[in-house]
């Protein structure tokens, strides 16, 4: 039977091979942006746009994505890094062109990519394997936070594959394809699924819910804004990349990822009425306006007071709390939910599902950007009677490879 | 801060109300199918068309899928189980129709359904408390197969509920409410989430493949043709639903759900290459025809042999072994595939995933229809190579609740 067999079989062959980098970059078109044919009734062969110089799926968020990290194997040195990267960078743009990656046995199930997006990160161990002296200041764990239940299971790692996209089997796929690439050189360190509501649910443009039913993220920057870009990317003109320390040049147009895994515990959030969830984020639930405002977007008013003299916004309120006075503290979230089942409870109050949020947190630095915010909510934010962060981990994600090359490339010049 | 609450906030209120189904049936207009207005871009607020006298959800399969089976608690008698029934129905009739259960506390989150359909099932222990007298014969644990290595944790139970949507959040929010309402009577016993292509990924009536990468269901009767009626639908004129017994008048209009946890072995599967593949399926990969045929419908041509003597369609194939030769013998087959992460592992060969398929048969009676193939499977079918099921169940689906009454209620006359 193996006459009929199609390409090379073992992934071996393609780990060994020289400059395959290049060989698929030309072969898939990458640089050009690729959209599905017009009139086109389904959105199965939509393929994301070229986000170069930066990776894809930041900024736009499939409405499946899966966060994987895993652990080099002892044994990985500086030439196999490169050999993994160059072979994930290979696989993972053929996927997103709609292409079957060399030695995929279901070549059939790249043909839907349905806008997938797969982006990659790096912990201190990859820097450390490729130039130690390129290591970002803030590549690490974070600060720890009064409000931390970390669990290793859902912490750290030394490469971070994001997977997402608008189907849920091409995720699977793609899933599936980067987990052979890696397994020879890495064990698992963990696997996060999340969800968004699905493509087509919600008209384009509309804030998305959470779990506990709240709009989740009003204040984002907007992708395609001067803001935006200033917040996210590396070497933007941003004041705070700048800050505690020089901005590594490998990561100029790269970003930073910091993932951190929030139990939200629905039952005892179900013992409190809309009043009392109102002011615990200091926003309707309804339409996501600001207690003292009428639209989602209104500016909300924090000096506003009630007849009887108290603010109208709870100055421990979320959204208070959050709310940075200094304008360089901000970060773009692009968040999923998880509802796993649980199965064997019974009774009032028990918990019926693990739920949560995989929130993801991009920005040019995470100690100046994202650790100040995540301080002041530690120290006094309502919502924290209700969620607990069980998970937290920070990458360094590079910018796009570059042409021919491979992701991270620049950190081994 | 309680002036503001909206509506009843304890469910207890609800649970001990006369006559709620028929004022939730009046309420939202049931009975009559409700689409979302033409012109609308996106289908968050589509809602599902009346499938009356049968339950919705059956023929049609939303992209993503729960199967919750509860055991109920040794309280429960006739009485209480009428309530929680008419509880029940209520909550998904208004899920169904995009409004908000009473008490819901994140009544934004029901007004997208997109597609919501939720369908519940019967073990023997509903119909004992009911009516012991109406108890059908097949109701209850299969035969046992050789090749089952079944684990309770995802076999049997009371009471199913099966939540299908096109969106993930509009499922997840469902799944809660109606958990909400069953856990003062109940324990969970599984739940079991699965998903399909997302709605608007592949073309109206393509055929979809599962994890294997196989094109998964051709030989389906298709919903709104007779010979679906014949076979799904109790009490149609179908020779087999005489079988192994009468058919018990409460279930006319109803069916039976077989739900089958199979699990598939990714890591020997990669192993096989395409024509080991295609010939233990008979069918080829890309486009699903059978191995003597072009096209995915072709009928197969079980005679026709290879130069060498040997029939082109393996009679081990799972095709050839699937198919009956009493045409009696035919089930609807709705599955989704489940894919869930494993971490901790490395290497060649482990298992980086949980994968497989959540198969959920439909049939008139699954003694004469399904029972049947399920056993020359397990006597022969080269697929079992790879596969293993893990999880077992059946459930007596009753017809559509009356109007204005709860489901089931024609058990309980």
């Amino acid at each position: 039977m193996a006459s009929g067999q199609r390409g090379p079989r073992r992934r071996d062959v393609l780990v060994g091979a020289a400059g395959i980098g290049l060989g698929a970059a030309a072969a898939i078109g990458v640089g050009s942006a690729v959209r599905a044919a017009a009139g086109e009734p389904t959105f199965g062969t939509s393929r994301v746009v070229d986000t170069s110089p930066h990776q894809p799926g930041i900024g736009t968020a499939g409405a499946h994505g899966v966060f994987i990290a895993v652990d080099l194997a002892e044994s990985v040195d500086r030439d196999r890094l490169i050999r993994l990267l160059r072979l994930l960078t290979d696989d993972a743009l053929r996927l997103m062109a709609g292409q079957a990656p060399i030695g995929d046995q279901e070549p059939e199930m790249a043909e839907v990519p349905a806008n997938l997006a797969i982006t990659f990160g790096f912990g201190p161990r990859v820097v450390e394997l490729a130039d130690p002296a390129a290591m970002p200041e803030w590549l690490g764990p974070l600060p720890s936070f009064s409000i931390d239940q970390l669990e290793d299971r859902w912490s750290d790692g030394d490469l971070l594959m994001l997977v997402a996209g608008d189907d849920p089997l091409s995720v699977a796929h793609a899933q599936r394809m980067l987990l052979k690439d890696v397994r020879a050189f890495s064990t698992i360190r963990w696997q996060q699924t999340g969800f968004r509501n699905a493509r087509g649910a919600l008209k384009e443009g509309t804030t998305q819910r959470n779990l506990f039913g709240q709009i989740d993220g009003t204040a984002n920057p907007q992708p395609g804004t001067a803001e935006f870009d200033r917040v996210v990317w590396t070497g933007a003109a941003h004041p705070s990349t700048g800050r505690g320390g020089a901005v590594p040049e490998w990561l100029v147009g790269g970003t930073s990822l910091v993932l951190r895994r929030i139990h939200m515990n629905l039952e005892t959030w179900d013992e409190v009425d809309r009043p009392g969830r109102e002011a615990s984020v200091g926003r309707r639930l309804d339409t996501g306006a600001p207690l003292t405002g009428s639209a989602e977007h209104d500016e909300p008013d924090f000096e506003a007071r009630t007849p009887q003299g108290f603010t109208v916004i709870n100055p421990v309120s979320h959204m208070r709390r959050s709310r940075p006075d200094d304008p360089t503290q901000r970060i773009f979230r692009q968040t999923y939910n998880y509802d796993h089942p649980v199965a064997g409870v019974g009774g009032m109050g028990a918990e019926v599902s693990d739920s949560g949020l995989l929130f993801a947190s991009y920005q040019a630095n995470p100690a100046t950007q994202f650790v100040p915010i995540q301080q002041r909510l530690a120290d006094g934010d309502l919502l924290n009677t209700w969620t607990v962060p069980v998970g937290s981990a920070v990458f360094a994600i590079p910018p796009a490879a570059p042409p021919g090359g491979f992701i991270g490339e620049q950190l081994f010049q």
